[in-house]
């Protein structure tokens, strides 16, 4: 029998649960072997679900967990970074979920962790990067049925949570533009090449349903563009108040054509016909879209750390991302557009 | 200044106000001399909406109107073989709606009508034949696009009307097959070739809303298989329930594509996103669908009128089409087969 | 640990091969213990890729795998009854590929052998059924989203095989309407309800592309049409040429309103804008249409064997679509339509 | 018979003889009496396709034409504004083409001029406001279908055209965002209401296929956000590299639903099934999208002259679209936000 990769999982929250069971049902060559959470509730579960696998309410026990080779961090994002670093200076493979921090130091830090280890699979949880249908899109493009690459623009809407979770969920979630725009910022990287270069970030923002994000600084609607160096330009929309579901599409625009992914989205592929017109129903939340985007992930990071394949886009580009959602947050807030000269580095932003 | 086609219209109800309206205001080379109607209500219709056109109560007086051209015949059905007739024989082009008559002696009585005054244009207002999409459709087949077209799908589905309407008016119909599928089998004959001839045609059908309509062997949704010698196949839909509105489709299906009209039906291009889902209205009926086919259709036939053009298809057209629709209409009843041989004559349906 | 359901796949062909990666990989509560092929390029791809897995090269040897409780049948149609019955004998488990046969006498001993062990779980596989698209059509229809469902149209359309695969295989696969349309017959009986009766079947073909077909009697292109007793009609469409894909399609139609199964079909969601217009892709086949109806089809028959769960559909109605499958094939060589009485027993089809 | 209004049309050029054929053509209460074209090719096109109708080579001439109550302007964007005022002065009802001019100074001296003669009907050619479907969409919002409207995302994309053309007509256009995307600002205006403030501008763009047009100070793609004081934000995109055809779209996201409004584009209804997929066409240009727009906007502003009914919108409004428009292209060209306080009055940009 050939040997699993021996994997544990931190963080049994939504995203954690998910993770969880995934490696736990669904990834034929991993063994969920162990897993942390400090929340009672969440122990529970685990007992339920997830058979055979050890529960910790310590990550540092759950590291020294015998044999283990590797860790999915699903905690708060507070967390993300730290404990991925833990992992990797024990010697494990980390998949850890995006971004590695709101801050662009802290998650340079990982990578850092990542550089003096590099045996091990060190791998940011980009989960639109393991999606079929941007997958398609990409290789589409690589294949120059666009053209050049010229425009893109992307979004990531969620759905109206008329809960004020998203309130209290701002308080460390870096902002609408680190937390939801980050994907959209790292396929731009993905499409437009790992090696693009900032030339200048402007965003802003209303609150249209949610005045107190204002006190953490955050807003419910944000737009954003960002200049590269070379001649392309990216823009963003996220929304926390999509009333039929969870919209995220993206467009590749290039001299020659243009990809549209997810123009359309849907759900099942039912449409209703009734007295009001033809109505179809969209998935509620990023997981009814991704789904199986986050299977493949667990997947391919798996064969990744088994057959020590390549993985499919550097840690680097985790940080180059938090880079440009922080900046864009920076200028909802200041008002101010940033710029920055041909090598990255920022320029004073006002001049008379 | 170019003369205008003088032309009359005769019925001015729901179908014959809308023709008096577009040889009024939307044929710049036609104008609209007279009308006829014997209903007062209608009359006062016209007086307030056909300014300068002189109002009929008698069909026999406008077509002595001075100086009259052409007739567009739009009242009952029943009275249209007998309207056409005259006008042709008092040396009017005419614009006959469909059926010409719901039976097929008293149709061919219109051709042969037609045959004897050679230089007159008589045509039957079979309108998607002037619809871009239907056309569009055709010019794609003709040119090879989808290979020798074998199979035919097409469907006309109208709108709920809870009134009951329809169960009064099936009584001088036809049937759903010569009053619905009429405009299907007609377009069959139009992308097969209108001198393709049957070999068999079977029926079926049922009152899901309206049981009464069996008073008058009609039913309110049908289903027919019409084949064809040399291989080609057509089958038709026709139903009186849809929620949604008009939904009237064709699919060609040729060895080496498909063309598929209006599959995905839409009123204007809004998309309405709200908490139940996506969702798009469709036209309510079929002039919602077909309004401007019926534009083109009227300076179609003015120009043919005027310039001496060859009408866009053949009066003969008309009795095929009924003859058709009439012999599923009579399978529906009898619950037989009906067959006929490479010649086009009637096999005896087999029986005990 | 839980103990998981032991299962052999016999088959590893096309979809024998599919069936056991997905008990192999993609079933967390299933074991694949053995397969069984006489193919031994098949035995060789088995030792590539079913790790763990005792290969058989003899059904009979196969059943004697130590510890088996279940087997899934997914060789040739003509093996199934008899394969699936010597499991049933055997004490297993069954879930056998559709249909149970090309006969139904012999779909009908399947049964009969079944309905002697009532403890073992004995499933036709038709794969729609776990669609999760299907699935939630019914339940609005079952919701009463659209009234009462009164017609049912509903196709099987694969894509054109230029190899003359499809020539071959008519000889042994009972006909276009009993190897494609048995899904769609299945089908309507899920949504009309399984103790519909048929009240008449007709159909009729052509051979576009591949004449040679009717050596076996049969078509590349079917329509046919099924009456219900109780004012029910359901029409099927059936083609072996489609230039785009496979495209499966269905609608249920009811008093309210209609629900559509992949009227718009589509493979990812990515739309190519290029100079030639807007342009998507379909699946090229069956299974990357339902792919994950048939990984859901796995895991819900296993935890039926384990939980002692009711199967979802009877096996009974695999033998009521042969039926009607057999009988519209038959319409389509005799060219007469068949009729039923209120019992379902077969009328006398009128001969002179 | 009732009067009709007889109006004359500077300019037979591209879009000039369009309005002309509508005016002659397609409004029943219009009559065209004149035409204004200084071009010899164009006169003689004049002469063949407006029978009756007096063609001047001299504006000033034109105005005089006996009888003359109304001018559609529909010239060279520089000449718009000199012959609008002409007009008016002249007491003419006028119907200018987009932009009144390119400079916000020059647009405001016709409102001037306007303002001097209330019983005149001065229009800006905002053809979008005629449109069914944006009207369909407005209303539904105007009925409180999306909450409060709070992000407008619009874009105006052309197809590629390679021959040059836009290089050339960038000298005179005013740059991308004031020729192309003032149709979007003027809805933004409309949907958010015509007293919205602006709060900041900013834009970006590049040459991705026509390096040239910097010498004019253009860009073939534009990006942009227009912030309004009171919590709303507006972003637009501008492309003249479309593969497809004419995109032009937009999106109304209120705090409970959002509206798309052409997001689908699409030419006729038809679709082709072909080997490579599904493929539809759209529209190539803008007229082929907004044909019945202009025939409507023809028609209504007939009705308005001849009734004296109110306008379906302001004069001031194209000033301020303009203003709006000006300032992007400001903005891409300088690479500064500019600011706005709550009464419209710019602010200085930059500030140490």
């Amino acid at each position: 029998m050939a040997p699993k990769l021996q994997i544990a999982c931190a963080g049994l929250g939504r995203m954690g649960a998910r993770h969880a069971l995934n490696f736990h049902n669904r990834t034929p060559r991993a063994e969920l072997v162990a897993a942390f959470t400090p929340v009672q509730k969440e122990v529970e579960w685990a007992h339920a679900n997830l058979e055979g696998v050890t529960i910790y309410t310590d990550y540092d026990e759950m590291l020294k967990h015998p044999g283990l080779q590797a860790v999915v961090v699903a905690t708060v994002t507070t967390a993300h970074a730290e404990e991925a670093i833990k992992a990797i200076e024990a010697g494990k493979h980390v998949l850890c979920e995006k971004p590695l921090s709101t801050s662009v130091e802290i998650s340079q830090s990982v990578v850092d962790a990542a550089v003096k280890k590099p045996h091990l699979k060190v791998m940011c949880g980009f989960s639109r990067r393991f999606d079929a249908s941007y997958r398609d899109a990409f290789n589409r493009m690589d294949n120059g049925q666009i053209g050049r690459p010229s425009v893109f623009r992307s979004q990531t809407c969620d759905r109206l949570d008329p809960s004020g979770f998203f309130v209290a969920y701002a308080e460390f979630s870096g902002g609408i533009f680190v937390d939801c725009n980050i994907h959209d910022i790292d396929l731009a990287l993905w499409y437009f090449g790992q090696d693009s270069i900032v030339k200048s970030v402007v965003a802003t923002g209303i609150t249209a349903v949610q005045p107190e994000l204002r006190k953490h600084k955050d807003v419910d609607n944000g737009v954003g563009i960002v200049e590269f160096w070379g001649g392309k330009v990216a823009y963003f929309y996220s929304s926390r108040m999509m009333a039929a579901g969870q919209h995220d599409m993206t467009e590749v625009i290039g001299t020659e054509g243009k990809l549209a992914i997810n123009a359309n989205p849907t759900g099942t592929l039912v449409e209703l016909h009734e007295s009001t017109g033809i109505r179809r129903e969209i998935p509620h939340d990023y997981y009814g879209r991704f789904e199986h985007a986050f299977v493949t992930e667990a997947n391919e990071f798996t064969a990744a750390c088994l057959d020590n394949n390549t993985l499919p886009f550097k840690l680097t580009g985790a940080v180059q991302a938090v880079k440009i959602g922080c900046a864009l947050q920076e200028s909802l807030n200041s008002g101010q557009k940033i710029n920055f000269d041909e090598t990255g580095r920022r320029l004073e932003t006002s001049r008379l």
